[in-house]
């Protein structure tokens, strides 16, 4: 039995997440069926993360086991053939037998797009705001987070988790062109539905509906009900997952870079 | 009655194309539609080109007039609200009354773009090509394009133009990252499916089935049977209509640059 670290991205659209559910593909179920297929054995598959319904990754990493001999490459290409267009193998690493895709996991890196205008070829991207915003309130309400580790009031409700808690790493609004701003957040763990529900309070911020003091209350209070609406997924994309040390020196750095 | 122009961009993905017809939705129709309704008066539309079905244009230019008076600021504002996603103007510019989209275009560019791996957030807007291709060898052949101003071998049988000459004035690839490439054409016209077809017989150059002289005999054979196939729509743009002069020196520059 040998563990397979596996790097991709998909494209989220057509997709109930990345976690197997019943009501809906998910690019985990895609993934393990597709290995089954090609490994002639059940395969179960970890993702470092798990992405919510609709939202896309650029960057993913999970882990597998299979008792196969396993030509690392052969499998990536012969995956890549079997997968829909919307999900991209680009790297599978033998790594050492206890590393692990989630736990080992010291971060994930998440960015949520938004246009100031209508822009034909990022519809599915983007998420487009039709009033004028200020990042620069919001950039001083995203700094706020860092203060903060208990986020109840960005997370779901009724979700089975022991902890609310997250320490924030990066959290910044910046310009990427004249219409099109990003929102980068790093943190150690992120609760369900958190980010959107972020970015969807810092929109308020920016639109000047709350100030940044009263964001920071938001936080303070520790309720779900007084955070702004979580805005749409498909502006969303997890882009980066970091660990701290190459887990299989053997191989090669298992912790690469952007594929 | 006074005359202007309009600079727009879509994604073709959802349209039979620029120009109208009878079997599907088109842009001009939908911009003719939208204007209609917006201005309480016919309006006709008279596009820079024809884009085919499931192209996309960055960058498009079309003229209409109108007896109202119009505020161009205003009009651009409510057309962007009543169009759909797909279709941005930019900008509404009142022009000479004389000044044509098409006919006092001196040229235009179109990008066609091919990626060598696969890229779940380009299926829509680029060409996976999954063999290698030799980029080298497929510029040598593009440079031949300037040697020859007749390419029915690129045109669509049965069309109804009178000729099929046209000025190749830039003919490219370039290389975007290391998976991606564009063939970047700028020609004083086009005929139907020229653009797609230089490219699917440019691929087969890169790809070693012929070679850059068997490509400079197809153009010279004139017969449109002897060329390579099509490459799909959904990977080529309109990226730019030239103009010489400012068509309207009294409102600002007319020809502006991309928007």
């Amino acid at each position: 039995m040998k563990r397979y670290f596996i790097y991709l991205s998909y494209n989220g659209k057509n997709y109930c997440g990345w976690q197997i559910q019943p009501n809906g593909i998910t690019v985990q179920q895609r993934l393990e069926e597709s290995l089954s297929v090609l490994l002639q054995e059940k395969i179960e598959i970890v993702g470092a993360g798990r992405t919510d319904s609709g939202v896309h990754a650029s960057f993913m990493v999970a882990h597998f086991d299979s008792t196969k001999e396993i030509d690392s490459l052969i499998l990536c290409k012969r995956l890549n053939s079997i997968l829909p267009d919307d999900i991209a193998i680009h790297k599978i690493v033998e790594a050492l037998p206890d590393a692990h895709a989630r736990f080992d996991a010291i971060s994930r890196t998440y960015k949520y797009f938004v246009t100031t205008k209508k822009d034909p070829f990022r519809q599915d991207f983007a998420y487009r705001i039709p009033y004028m915003l200020n990042f620069e309130l919001m950039n001083e309400a995203a700094k706020t987070l860092f203060d903060y580790e208990d986020f109840t009031s960005f997370s779901k409700l009724h979700t089975d988790v022991k902890t609310n808690n997250c320490r924030i790493l990066h959290a910044e609004w910046t310009q990427e062109n004249d219409s099109c701003w990003v929102f980068t957040i790093r943190a150690n763990r992120f609760l369900r539905n958190m980010v959107r529900a972020i970015v969807g309070t810092l929109l308020e911020v920016g639109r000047g509906k709350i100030t940044v003091d009263d964001f920071r209350k938001i936080i303070e209070e520790k309720n779900r009900n007084v955070a702004g609406t979580s805005v749409p997924a498909h502006a969303l994309f997890l882009t980066d997952v970091s660990y701290t040390l190459p887990l299989n020196p053997l191989k090669g750095t298992l912790v690469c870079k952007r594929p």
